[in-house]
Order: structure tokens, then C-alpha cells, then sequence
């Protein structure tokens, strides 16, 4: 019975960052409240609080489970990408699929953690944390890859990996700003052809 | 009279906008709501009324006032550089300065495009539209000194200048979203170094 509830809770505490997910990409976290959530997931407000000490312990763990799903989703995807093609190109085409992906369906939702930072970074020093570590995490996916483009020599070697990485990601969150903005992929497009066609490249 | 009665609400409608400005780049358009605007103005929130029909018109007048301040601000530099160096080479110091005004003052505020362009571009469509002609607005200023420094032979001639802008703009607003996530200055001095003294240098 103990093993039976704790498997339902863990499955209602899913189901609130799940929700919890879609919300703060829709709306944005001052905008969302514990309410909405609770009724999203079909629990009662006061529920909330059995899993959740906070909204902003929800906050943090709603950046996890984010970064979580979405490294998750990358991996997998330079994974299928790399038996075809060499780590720089498998990149590349990983970032067009996202970006399409986005274009299908996320035009107006962009990157959790780019509107979380905008957001919530100054207001709660538990969430900036959260996003630093998750930031962080997504920064080293794309440095291992650049770096392993360079020993390749497909990359441009006068300038550090770590450091196109960390261009790159930032790019990347800026150009998703301005697709919210435009209502349209085609910012993300134009810089991950300037990037992965020019300026990467030897 | 009727002259000093107008002077004093256009007085009163600038000091609106002087605290909304502050009070979105600390707390976002949600967080922030319209009694405290009234507040820290010295008005009655009633009044607010008497100055724009609602809270998100109130939302553009800032977009467009912050926007008017800071390309005026830009400008400047720029125009003081330039008599000292190229204006490809300026562009590059005005950068530098305004990233020093953000370690002195604003490391927790960041750009108020960026921000509210995560925040509220799919929740308002006349904020959305007000940011892009924003946005547009330094990317031309950006365009327009990348292609005087394509002319002088002092940038890469590859790829077409505004594309260039658009990543400049995109990458430093990626960055000025992990100052935030960061408290720190250094992502945003590292992209400016990687942009101006190795990617689009000739």
C-alpha cells in the first residue's frame, strides 16, 4: 500500500511540472499562479503544497525537469545524428530540427530557460541558481562538440571551444527572443547559417 | 493656464514612464503592477488613467520611451568615438562602455527589449509590435556601422552586413541574459571579444 502511494504521488508531482511546463512557457512564471496550476493537474490549491514547499521550489524544479527533458531530447538527437555525420556537422543539423520543431509549434513559447532568466534570475536566487547549473549543462553539450569539431578540423581553432560554445547558446537564446517577437523561425535560421556556414567553419 | 495644465500632465506622463522604465527592468511587466507605478509616480492610481487607457498602452509608451533613451544614448557614443577611431572600431568601444554600465549599475536589469520581449511578446500583440520596431531600430544602427566597416576594409565582406548586425544584437542580448543568470559582466565581455577581435574582423 506505502509502495502504492508513493508511486501516486511521485505521478501527481509529474504531472505539476508537467503542467507546470507548458504554463511558464506560455505565460511566464509571474503570470502563472498556484491556482492554475493546481486546477491544470486537477488537484486541489491546497495540494499543491504536499509537493511543492513554494512556488519558487516549484520554479526550480520545473527548470530541472525542463533542462532534464531537453538535454534528454538533444542527446538523443546528436546521437541518431552522429552515425551519419561527422559531431560538428550532427550539430548543425540538430539545431535546424530543433528550430523546426519550434517552428511547428513553438513560435510563440521559445526556450524555458531564456525566458526564465529574463524573468526570475533577480527576483529568486534559487531559480537563478537553477538556471546557471542548467545553462551550464547545455554550454558543455555544444563545447563538446565544437571541440571535437576542431580536432577534426572542421572547426576554427583560433578561438577556444568553450568560447564558440558560449557564443553560440548565447545567439541561439537571443535569436529565440526575437522569434517571439517576429512570430517566425527566421531570425534562428539566418544565424545558424551565418554560424554553421561561415563563421565556424575553417 | 490651460498651457501650464498640459505642461504639468506631459510632466506627470514623463515621470510615469521614468518609474515604469525602473520598475520593468527590476521586476518585469507582470510583476509589477499599476498601483506601485502610481505610487512611486505620486499619483492616485485612478489618475494612472488619465494617462494611458491601460496597462498594456502604458507597456508600449515604455517600450518606445526606453527605446528613444537608449538609441539616443547609443548614438552619442557612437558620435564621440567616431572622431577618434573608425566606426567599426567605435561600435566596438560604445559595446564595451555600455557593458560597463551594466557592472556598475544593472548587472540584475539587463536590456528592457530583452526582457520584455520573453516576458510579454506573445501575450500583448501592440507590446510585441512595439519591440520589434525597436529591435529593428539597433539593428539598423548596428547594420549601418558593420557596413561602413565593410567599406573601410575593416570587416569581413562574406556575409551581408545586417545579417552580421543580427547576430551581433542577438548574441549580446543572449549574453546580457546569462549577466543575469551569472551576476557577472564576463559572458558579455567574452562574446564582444570573440565578435569584434576574431569573427568579423577581415
Amino acid at each position: 500500500m506505502a509502495r502504492k502511494k508513493s508511486a501516486d504521488l511521485e505521478k501527481t508531482r509529474q504531472s505539476l511540472l508537467e503542467v507546470g511546463i507548458a504554463l511558464l512557457l506560455e505565460k511566464g512564471y509571474n503570470a502563472t499562479g498556484i491556482q492554475e496550476i493546481a486546477t491544470a493537474a486537477n488537484i486541489p490549491k491546497g495540494s499543491f503544497y504536499n509537493y511543492f514547499a513554494s512556488k519558487e521550489d516549484f520554479g526550480v524544479a520545473v527548470i530541472r525537469q525542463y533542462t532534464k527533458d531537453s538535454t534528454g531530447k538533444w542527446l538523443a538527437l546528436l546521437q541518431e545524428a552522429t552515425r551519419k555525420e561527422n559531431s560538428f556537422k550532427a550539430l548543425s543539423t540538430v539545431f535546424l530540427a530543433v528550430t523546426e520543431k519550434y517552428r511547428c509549434e513553438e513560435v510563440k513559447k521559445g526556450c524555458l530557460l531564456g525566458t526564465m532568466a529574463a524573468e526570475i534570475s533577480e527576483a529568486s536566487e534559487e531559480c537563478r541558481l537553477a538556471l546557471k547549473e542548467s545553462i551550464a549543462e547545455f554550454r558543455g553539450i555544444l563545447a563538446e562538440h565544437l571541440l571535437s569539431g576542431q580536432q577534426l578540423g572542421k572547426v576554427r581553432k583560433d578561438i577556444p571551444a568553450e568560447h564558440l560554445a558560449d557564443l553560440v547558446w548565447d545567439a541561439w537564446q537571443g535569436s529565440l527572443l526575437r522569434m517571439k517577437v517576429e512570430k517566425s523561425v527566421d531570425p534562428v535560421n539566418q544565424d545558424l547559417e551565418v554560424l554553421f556556414h561561415h563563421i565556424l567553419v575553417l
